[in-house]
């Protein structure tokens, strides 16, 4: 089987090296896997037959997505309609790592979130709220909750806010709509204003090192045997380099040519798809 | 007549010397003159009669404010009812002052403000948006309006965003609001991040040196002969200073004892109230 695309720093010579002590990969969902859209989204071509060879060839697969608008249960079922053979425990997304933060910290959460995630949040206690969650709430970013959820923010004696990954926006079929990380921003407001909280959200999701690592762990590796492969390349590739595992951005999804020239990030390597990925890891066992 | 209470720089031996060049006073509106409420608000004890002394002296007085939800008209009704002697064209005020920028630099705006503050605009053409406008929208800055905005901003190609004041939140009977300088940062959003729009907003009124220009034009006075009078330290106080004016801080609405200790902007004096800020005045000739 041969790379079908494969260019710049994948394809210059011997780059791919360090695909040889790949153990594992880790495979962003939303822009990867498929397009969100009417319907729920459609799987993106070449995809599913490509978590299927990379599942039977050996390699641990795991998935990890930045996905508030569902429990990882019905998001799961979603994609196993679209054809995926991904099963729940294999998925790791915020809502779950941060009902395991807030029991850890006996944290008791007002909650500005999804109502389809709502359920995740079912066995915690959210009574005397002593800390704000937001999630990607869409149409409850209303000027009330959003005064409501900055009320109990404020009025703590130690601000403490939580976002459920920190993205800007994205794109829905009926255009771009803000995401998550502006509305944190609002929340988190200026440290040099005197009429601000000082806060400083803690983001439970990706690029955050500690989500990552919860996945390493889950699949008993050390970073430098794991590749993330995602369409976004701060969240995705960038998180995952700071771990220590390697990053692959596909040019599906969020992926825009820019991208290539940031003055930060580099992918290790930058590939047309999925399959694209699949073929250069499978083809560098 | 005897300063009613005066404290640290201004009590300070000799430390208003420089009221002695003062020819004109600027005086914010809200927690100034009035603390806003049920039913419009409330006049502050003894700022009526303190207007009325500061416009009998001689002195040149205007009233500036960043009241973005009521037209000048509407608003300037509201003090006149309270008991306030104040005429029209004396209120400094963001939407005026925009709608004249609009004009100059012949933009059309995508308004996301208030529906009381509409009719400032209905001269303007806001066909075929090459800016975006955001003023204190209240319940309109809901999910639907913000990506809105958001879209036409990002789908300019040169995105441009004016914001009617910069203020982060105030308080209302009901407890506190969000207000437009959090929205601002919303959608100015991160330039380090690559799914930002680079966009920094200009702000229109105070702290805005142009907008502080504009007002001493009118009273055709050099910065250093005119002091504004304000509850709000960064805003009025260290707006106005950056522009060359002395700035007085009342301890009336949103200002807080940690002020006379903020680590970049000190007022020139800091006393109860309009009535102690006009004895004051008016005691040293």
């Amino acid at each position: 089987m041969r790379m079908r695309t494969c260019v710049s720093s994948m394809a210059a010579g011997g780059n791919m090296e360090w695909l040889k002590s790949v153990k594992g990969v880790i495979l962003d969902m939303c822009g990867v896997l498929y397009d969100s859209g009417e319907g729920g989204g459609q799987a993106i071509h070449g995809s599913i037959e490509a978590v299927k060879r990379l599942m039977d060839s050996g390699l641990i697969v795991r998935f990890c997505t930045n996905e508030t608008q569902n429990t990882r249960e019905k998001f799961v079922q979603k994609l196993r309609a679209m054809g995926f053979d991904i099963s729940v425990s294999h998925v790791f997304s915020p809502a779950p790592a941060l009902v395991r933060i807030l029991r850890e910290r006996r944290l008791r959460p007002h909650l500005l979130v999804h109502d389809d995630l709502m359920p995740e949040f079912d066995d915690v206690d959210t009574s005397s709220p002593n800390c704000v969650v937001i999630g990607d709430a869409a149409d409850k970013f209303s000027y009330q909750n959003l005064n409501e959820a900055f009320r109990v923010l404020i009025g703590l004696e130690k601000p403490l806010l939580f976002s459920l990954g920190q993205g800007r926006y994205y794109k829905e079929t009926d255009g771009l709509k803000l995401d998550v990380g502006v509305f944190m921003k609002a929340l988190e407001v200026n440290t040099v204003n005197e009429y601000a909280c000082d806060v400083q959200a803690e983001v439970v999701g990706k690029p955050s090192a500690d989500f990552f690592q919860t996945v390493l762990n889950d699949m008993s590796l050390q970073p430098h045997e794991a590749v993330m492969i995602g369409d976004d390349l701060l969240n995705d590739v960038g998180g995952a380099q700071r771990c220590g595992m390697k990053g692959i951005q596909v040019r599906t999804g969020k992926y825009r040519p820019s991208d290539e020239k940031h003055p930060s990030v580099r992918a290790d390597g930058y590939v047309d798809d999925l399959a694209a990925a699949t073929d250069a890891i499978l083809t560098n066992p």
